[in-house]
């Protein structure tokens, strides 16, 4: 395989950009970005692609389109994740696209963890005579996580968010919760609703609250995403039913799922340490002893604040009006 | 008065990171900072001054030391707090000091809202032929917050400190609390105490911990704050007694008081509306069902999260290791 070069990573990161395009619409597929390069020193963008609705045309082929048949030669393709290695009813495998093309050199982000894919598309564009570079990039894994989370550990990955004020509650002591957090954390919260494939909310929150569970974004009302409600008990209408938090493993096209709460199901998600992201919305408010966003985890003994640490890192941060927004990502 | 000119803002911010040199070896006084401007289009620094220890010389008789008998003529004397009116045993007022030196123009920060200043500086300025701007300016009032706390509402500026888990805890449920945050919040929080006047803590937190409560940072050690107990009972060896929150008013020269816990004392001084500024750091551990930094604020009823909102802007946020440090201003 040939060695990365100077600017391939922030080549990659602007497809990786590219890449974020594709979500929602190409659900239950992952996102991918492509970009061609001219040759030379001081490369031009030729052409740019992404996964399209439902999955297809792949990234690859979108930005190819117009280079079939050799005509990328002496170009750079990059692309956020290997080419695929198999040919579907909608469309030839990626790496036959590519190498039709002949770009000389293809840069690829991660590498596709799918068994029928998984070093092979690397290998026949290497046959095919192109200089192939790895580069396992984070902006690339970034975009990817879904997907990659899925294959990696056989599950869809999993946000959770909690609204709090700053000494971690979540309602008044008497319930009250409307609102903690302003209009432009809201917002957030439906643009996040709409970039996942499930919500869930406990069996508790279903029944006390009736959640619509729905995206109230102007454009994205049809990207609803699946409504799970986690229960032991009967299943409600119009949802799916969760009975443990490991079950989310048995969803069918379900890549990520966006935990709403209540404390019940963040604490049982929590403690089965089936948490990739927590989102946290701070309200700048103090209430002292009001509800709390979770129960127990489990943590208690003389090892309880060992377990504790080093678990989460801090990803983003960003104020929404006058709430802030911090996400943390499970160290694994 | 003179009207401000362009610049005066720049040089006042400068004048002000000078007078955060003054703390805390100047105390029980406000920390000022002085910058003397040669005349011209693009002046230079003259001299700069800032309140040495125990408050005096103030920081305008340092900046103004060789330019006595008419020398800063043509010159800008920027000063973050109005020159003092009163002569002392241990000086001259700074507002003769300053007509002495004769500069062309002062420019000040905030006005002293001390009795026996209180625009008389300003006023004895302009009688002695000087041009006079008065700024009201963000800077100064930042630097001279205690102070102002002080002047304006008759008693010390409050700031309360938590160390808390990502979902608001202070404790593991059965009182495990070593260690949340990490060793840089730690030295950040005895770079705070130096900073204070006093510390405070509750009884409960006395009779538990036995707190040192002192400046553990090198160079730092003899500037270790006063050491105040929050009890309704007997006075404890080596520390002044606050019967209730608001008696913090009738302190001799404490300007400031840094409030360290536990939740009794947080919740009184937060109930009582005395807490001026919030320091929260937080550690990237999620705990469940620990225990809480804070008890009832008497925040129920319909009204309850109307109340909350709108008290507490956030004015300035860091990481420190993998902690992250947040502060938030009470609006009035
Ligand atoms: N401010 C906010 O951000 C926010 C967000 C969401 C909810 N809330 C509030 O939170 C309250 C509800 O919280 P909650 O804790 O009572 O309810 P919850 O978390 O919504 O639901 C708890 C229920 O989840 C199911 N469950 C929990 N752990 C499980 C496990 N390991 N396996 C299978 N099922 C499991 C059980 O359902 P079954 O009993 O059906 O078996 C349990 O009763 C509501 O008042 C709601 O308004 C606030
Ligand atoms: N992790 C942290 O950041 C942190 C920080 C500090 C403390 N802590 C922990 O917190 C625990 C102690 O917390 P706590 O809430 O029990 O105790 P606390 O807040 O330290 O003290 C409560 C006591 O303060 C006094 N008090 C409270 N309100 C008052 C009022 N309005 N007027 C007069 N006096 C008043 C009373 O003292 P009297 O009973 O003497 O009259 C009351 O018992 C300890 O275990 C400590 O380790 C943790």
């Amino acid at each position: 395989m040939g060695a990365p070069a100077t600017g391939d990573e922030a080549w990659m990161a602007a497809a990786a950009r590219l890449a974020l395009r594709a979500r929602p619409l190409c659900r239950p597929n992952p996102g991918v970005g492509a970009l061609l390069l001219s040759e030379g020193e001081r490369p031009r963008v030729m052409a740019r692609g992404w996964t399209r609705e439902s999955g297809r045309p792949h990234a690859e082929a979108i930005a190819l389109e117009a280079f079939a048949g050799g005509g990328a030669k002496g170009m750079t393709l990059h692309v956020t994740l290997e080419p695929c290695a198999h040919a579907s009813k909608r469309g030839p495998a990626c790496c036959d696209v590519v190498a039709d093309a002949a770009p000389a050199r293809v840069v690829i982000g991660q590498r596709d963890p799918d068994p029928r894919t998984a070093g092979e598309g690397i290998a026949r564009l290497e046959r095919a005579g192109i200089d192939v570079a790895l580069l396992d990039d984070a902006a690339s894994a970034a975009s990817l996580a879904d997907y990659l989370t899925l294959r990696r550990l056989g599950r869809p990955r999993v946000t959770l968010k909690l609204a709090l004020s700053l000494d971690g509650c979540i309602a008044l002591a008497d319930g009250t919760s409307q609102w903690i957090t302003g209009d432009e954390a809201r917002a957030h919260v439906h643009a996040m609703r709409a970039r996942h494939d499930a919500i869930l909310v406990g069996g508790g929150t279903w029944r006390a609250d009736r959640p619509r569970l729905d995206v109230r974004l102007r454009g994205l009302e049809e990207r609803s995403p699946q409504r799970l409600v986690l229960t032991r008990g009967v299943k409600p209408d119009g949802v799916t039913v969760v009975n443990e938090p490991a079950d989310i493993a048995d969803l069918d096209g379900v890549l990520s799922v966006y935990v709403e709460g209540g404390a019940g199901a963040a604490s049982a998600f929590l403690e089965a340490d089936l948490v990739d992201e927590l989102h946290l919305y701070r309200a700048p408010i103090v209430i002292g002893d009001g509800l709390r966003a979770l129960g127990s985890l489990g943590l208690d003994g003389p090892d309880g604040l060992e377990h504790a640490h080093g678990r989460w890192r801090r990803s983003y941060c960003c104020q929404l009006g006058s709430d802030s927004f911090t996400a943390y990502q499970r160290v694994r």
